[in-house]
């Protein structure tokens, strides 16, 4: 009979990310980072992404060190980020998909990970579909161990929000004078949220959120950004536009999907739609896209987009994230 | 909701798997290789085999570089194969099932395969059960990347057909004054389809596709081939005896798959059969075997059997074709 | 058609795990094995451990070397403890989930092997839910494979047995003035056969199999054992507690898996219990624990458990039994 799980807490202290002498220990989530903690993290990520064209940077930052990917939760992209990121930097790494084995046989996930920790893995890289497990794991984890939020429930997605930065820094320089808007099911978004945390860190100069209402967050969730229930009114003037997959398996009441053909034109970030952005505008996307849906094919492929740059900031950024974190662990 | 996926078309065109100054880019099928290109890389391979008892031949010819193992099919022994001969030349080896992540999110291949590119992922190692699609991604990928066929429905499997006449050659010196017979389910082979090309190309002397008339190739495909529908016909005086497995998930119709035993007696290649070959004939076997079906224990398992040299070769062959590709890839 | 399996045999011998000059080359089970041999890999496992809170030792004692973890049934922890002991020794590691593809093709446990052998692996890590696999492999492979059994049935899990020798010694200092009860469903735990035959090599003060009749070995299975069905007699004055997992997966009749609140009043592991024990008794477990069935979760949390020193320890010890066969493959 497997042991019941604990009830999460989803109250992160950002005390806990850092050690005692302020630095990266676990990523859990952006929100209470210091602003030049961020920068710092985007200034490295951008020496590991080295020269276009240039074969990708390689560095023994990690060698002898064991990095295990622990995703409850499927996952390509992320998976083979954090993989590449990994051995890029010299570590060993250990995939576990966790489905598959012992939580069948009714282990809880703190001996999982007591088990993993045992077999002296320096950094889980951990993925779940439930609120609060990174942060429950963290608390739990030996002072040997870092933990790296790779997608939480609706909750967090840190990673991904560094990622994002990065790439509207790459275009736009910095975030004092723009306008981003995203696009689409914000309400069931970890995305969204670590991309907000993030950017209200930065000072980005307006945060729109674009959702039909029931894709909306609450009122007071984000109370440094604008709700909008308009595409048009959401993208006029906008300088960064980031389009979001409705995540249906995060939807309880399968009614409440709309019909994709409605929704592209109600929502969907278009051709058509991008022009009460700003010219030079640039559009993101997290992936996985589901064309026609939440975007346009021609706004994809497009020369605003900045989707396949997303995903390679996606390893520097890890990189440089799983860097950090590993300083931490050298002086304990 | 998934993007359509496109029309494939397998016309593949020659142009398209060599560069800019003739040296192999892609491998996505042996048809219409030049015979000094299929030679120079069995040479290679030859090196790469090293002595008998030996460990394993090792370089650093692709350290630096990330391979991407992209099976859209179940496969053991290829993965495996592809994941060895990419760590025995020193690459980071990316191995993604894809079945179980994105394509559940309903993304296109594409955009699975511009994802894994924006990773830097130098050569992506592509099996799939649709026709077409190695050829759909080679057309689509940027010119850093070098994209490999690692069996392409029942059209092409050409690092297969590549250890084929490698076990071949090592045996029989050459392939002039050869008879080989392919055996047993040839319509829906990929294997027989690879090897007959590759064997048509080094001017084998005969060239028969022994089948029952419900699995033998069109008349027209192979002009180069004989067609036999009588097992006796088709081993007499073979110097090289290759039998296929019925590939029951290609057919559709299952009141077309014969029965075991029937199909034993009539095109099983079994001990007394192959009185009818030349006394030193070698029999070969793609596995994974069904004794008894296609092929007799005694057979499988005798002193004419080649078939676990061809697993061996297997590995050194894609070293040669990792090793040969990477070196296009250098000079862009 | 699948080729029918063979009828699989039990019996080991001794001297199929020796080579000509008496070293290990498999290890499939710790039966018959030497004392001194056994403490031999103890020893070398405590170099392999290296000083507690330093980085984990590594080698280069396996590089060249290919190892593949074939597991035919599911497993996290000792699939990650074997591919971390095999990448910290330098070797090539494949993992390799054999149920998801050639086995659903119809091929045979030996081809499947023969197959990944002649793809010149060194070294084959086999788990399997049928009692014989292992020994059946080892009698099958070529002179140049080690073969070591991670897991056979109800019947074998030498590694297992070796980390809890190591762990029981490390914190006994021996094993000969010590009482050692191994609780639970003993009758379907290869973990509890493993350690119990290695502790009569080693010369244990008494050994007590503490179970329900209907969880309890045959009585002339382990004739140097105590069979008890009582709890606090089986834990009377024990220096050691071995709490075992009951194999419902092994269960065939599920009318006879016991009530879990039951069965926790009667053979759990509780804090209640222990105090019929030494008072510096260790608790151990082989993992996953289910919490409040066979262990309290007071008791796999206390001072006294040394579960995750089990876990350490397994890494360790793989790495000394992985180095040491690889020695016997370098003299053939």
């Amino acid at each position: 009979m497997p042991s019941p799980e604990p009830v999460f807490d989803t109250e992160t202290h950002v005390s806990l990310q850092l050690d005692d002498v302020g630095r990266l220990r676990h990523l859990l989530t952006l929100k209470g980072l210091e602003k030049s903690l961020l920068i710092d993290i985007l200034d490295d990520a951008v020496r590991y992404l080295g020269p276009p064209g240039a074969m990708p940077v390689r560095s023994r930052a990690l060698a002898g060190r064991t990095i295990a990917n622990l995703f409850f939760e499927p996952s390509t992209r992320t998976r083979a980020s954090f993989d590449l990121a990994s051995k890029r930097l010299g570590a060993d790494v250990l995939n576990l998909d966790v489905n598959t084995s012992s939580r069948r046989k009714g282990e809880s996930i703190l001996d999982t990970i007591q088990t993993i920790e045992a077999m002296r893995v320096d950094i889980m890289v951990v993925r779940d579909a439930s609120a609060g497990v990174p942060l429950y794991i963290a608390r739990h984890v030996s002072e040997h161990v870092s933990i790296l939020n790779a997608g939480e429930a609706d909750v967090s997605h840190p990673t991904q929000g560094l990622l994002d930065l990065l790439t509207i820094r790459q275009h736009k320089g910095g975030f004092e004078n723009l306008i981003v808007a995203i696009v689409g099911d914000v309400a069931h978004s970890r995305v969204a949220r670590s991309a907000a945390q993030g950017l209200h860190t930065l000072g980005v100069g307006e945060l729109r959120l674009v959702s039909p209402p029931a894709m909306a967050p609450d009122a007071d969730e984000m109370p440094f950004a604008t709700i909008v229930d308009n595409l048009d009114e959401g993208l006029c003037d906008a300088d960064v536009v980031m389009a979001l997959r409705i995540q249906r398996e995060r939807i309880g009441n399968l009614d409440c999907i709309p019909d994709p053909d409605e929704y592209f034109a109600d929502f969907g970030v278009s051709l058509a739609r991008m022009k009460r952005a700003k010219p030079d505008a640039i559009v993101m996307h997290p992936g996985p896209m589901n064309r026609g849906v939440e975007i346009e094919a021609a706004v994809a492929d497009g020369p605003a987009s900045v989707i396949t740059e997303q995903v390679t900031n996606g390893v520097a950024v890890r990189m440089a994230v799983l860097a950090r974190v590993s300083k931490s662990l050298q002086s304990r």
